[in-house]
């Protein structure tokens, strides 16, 4: 082999490698990259989608990253959409994460699904397959034969059957029969790679092994972390609300990434938008001297990742609401053009003299939770009206109309005083 | 319900479990049994049968007793051919128990076994079902559903996959199938009863679980003990070779009766023969006061069972062979047409004068494991010459054409002598 193709597989090891949990093995990754210089045959590197979640999160992105990254290197992949699965559900019942799910339906959540998969994925290199193409067509004699690949204690070995088993929860057969179902993809897909969550694992070696007892060459499994959400403590999930949505707009984006732990920022520098080793090293350096900037730095790129040209608006968006100096020399019709306060009209809380006692005012437009904490946010010197700080809740506000309220980071409201003609 | 029906009733329930291990629920097998003589509605019988081994013996025939007394109480059988399996076979390759059979093969040995099936059942009451007619069809969709029904656990309970998962002994996924397919089959059959040995208890147990999940009325399971080969240890079985085939000839199988243990006549009567309560106690009656003759009644009635009215001759024929008395009376031509001796041709093995040593002699005819055996045999007097037994094993027989030889109860020979014309 030339010193050329030896060095182009070093790096493509290397590149794969970087933020990935596992590579197994990395060996076999070696002799499919070989192969596919010399062969000039790209690799064939399998993805499976559940259809059931068309909207994507910054935590989908890692190994959407990771697929792109392997594209770059001119490999291939094929983009697995789970339908048959999705159209059977859980025959069970039992589980309310897997509804059932039309042909219709399934084929729109591939289509957004695919859509927001092509903001990182390259569409020329991409290859989308439904495995209820194979699935449905099998028969009942098929499915023995597969089966008869797999024992028992093997698939009780995946971790979550295992405590289930242990603890006397409910394991259904036909459960049991999906891990097959999934190796059996990479069987039809001849996949040279598969690349998957850590939870992933077990069903990606199954895949292995079935492509074995078929006399093919087993995939390499890739294994990438999962992505924490914005919490800074659980995966990231829709269910948990954690998360950043592929097609949120650019504000909430922003916003939604100036709020995670700055112990985050590295790692969705790495995970979600996919850095080198290298830029990763200038990342931590940064993060030591400016912090606030290097967390500016990211959600200004990946903003820019899923609405190009967009960070820098989203930027001034968040800091008029969040930099009191920018926010406080705004003039009235600015802040309510980019700050979106709601309306209330007022008129039928006012005595004669157009007055009202400051906390009844805060509470009238219920940016406080009950009286006491209207307030207490007041003592603490969170209202403020036409841009000055009221601190006594006991104060008598004369208001007239277009009056501009705000409590707190989030509360912006704007007063009307529309006194209703005829009445009294 | 008027006391007729009731009487009935009970009467059909004394019936059915007489001679059965167990009937699973009693209570319930009253009610289908009053339900079907108020509606005069047969109830239907479900019995599966592999069709990989045609020939039956006489350990089927306890089920098949059972089935037919049910017939007698006007009840209807369903004889359910697990064809889909056998066609299958074992994907995993791994058991010779269970090879692929062809459409063809399968056909023949439905026929073989229902032939031999009907010497006990009644034509007109039987209906013949295979399985592959609706597995065949099924879709993965299907099955999914089907298999959601059982858990992990509830299958993993069934004493042998216990047994194999604790010792590490590998369980393949599509045998953890079967029994949610033999469950099924209730289901498509709407089957009220299923008769099966004690060792498909389980299986028969899930067929009223899935019953129930698919809204019918779960069968009633009856288990039928497992009968005892003819050396009174182990189970009735082909490969342990300690059976009574069902088309073994009269004589063979009249032979084989009387060989078995005294202690087993009882259960004989009882489970190969159908035998009532009140008859049982009678044969233990005669077994304390003749067991012989009870024995020889036994042999005679399996006999006439199977090949109707040849008791007498099979009879006669095992007194020929066992009764020195009766055997030795018979004249040569009778022995030789009674007793089927093998004919040997001893001319190059006498000396000139005619004359060879008997032991040799004995060994010539393969009467005789080895030389010492042969001398053995002989000092015992084992060895008759024309009915005259001879101690000596080196004395010199003079031997003649036809003469007739016997070693033991088994081995009958006829020596010929026909030197070859023009040697030497």
């Amino acid at each position: 082999m030339n010193k050329e193709i030896k060095d182009d597989v070093l790096k493509q090891i290397n590149n794969i490698g970087w933020g990935a949990e596992e590579v197994l093995p990395e060996k076999e990754l070696k002799q499919k990259l070989e192969k596919a210089l010399i062969e000039n045959k790209p690799l064939r590197i399998k993805f499976g989608v559940d259809p059931t979640t068309p909207d994507l999160h910054l935590g989908h992105s890692v190994i959407l990253r990771k697929l792109r990254q392997l594209q770059n290197l001119g490999h291939k992949v094929i983009l697995l959409i789970g339908d048959f699965t999705a159209r059977v559900g859980d025959p069970s019942g039992r589980s309310a994460t897997r509804p059932i799910l039309t042909k219709k339906e399934i084929d729109n959540n591939a289509k957004t699904y695919t859509e927001q998969a092509f903001k990182i994925l390259k569409k020329e290199n991409t290859e989308i397959v439904f495995n209820g193409d194979w699935f449905s067509k099998m028969s009942f004699e098929d499915i023995l034969r597969l089966m008869s690949k797999f024992t028992v204690a093997r698939i009780l070995e995946r971790d979550d059957f295992f405590k289930r088993y242990k603890s006397g929860i409910p394991i259904y057969i036909h459960e049991f029969l999906y891990p097959g179902m999934q190796a059996y993809d990479s069987v039809v897909l001849k996949s040279d790679i598969e690349i998957g969550g850590t939870d992933q694992k077990f069903n990606m070696l199954a895949g292995r092994e079935l492509q074995i007892s078929y006399g093919q060459k087993p995939q390499v499994v890739i294994t990438m972390p999962i992505l924490k959400g914005i919490d800074g403590n659980q995966r990231m999930s829709k269910s948990i609300g954690n998360y950043i949505g592929l097609t949120e707009s650019p504000q909430e984006t922003f916003g939604k990434v100036m709020s995670i732990p700055d112990n985050l920022v590295t790692e969705y520098f790495k995970l979600a938008l996919g850095k080198s080793e290298n830029e990763i090293k200038d990342i931590e350096k940064k993060m030591k001297t400016d912090p606030a900037a290097t967390k500016r730095a990211l959600a200004g790129e990946i903003v820019d990742t899923y609405h190009p040209g967009k960070a820098k608006n989203a930027e001034r968006d968040f800091n008029i609401k969040f930099k009191p100096s920018i926010r406080d020399n705004l003039s009235k019709e600015e802040k309510i053009k980019l700050l979106k306060p709601i309306k209330y009209d007022i008129s039928n809380e006012v005595d004669k003299d157009k007055k009202i006692i400051l906390w009844k005012l805060v509470k009238a437009f219920s940016f406080a939770k009950s009286n006491s904490d209207a307030k207490r946010l007041i003592s603490q010197g969170a209202a403020t009206i036409n841009s000055k700080v009221h601190l006594d809740p006991y104060e008598e506000i004369q208001v007239g109309d277009g009056d501009f309220i705000k409590v707190g980071k989030k509360y912006y409201g704007v007063i009307e005083f529309k006194p209703k003609k005829g009445k009294k």
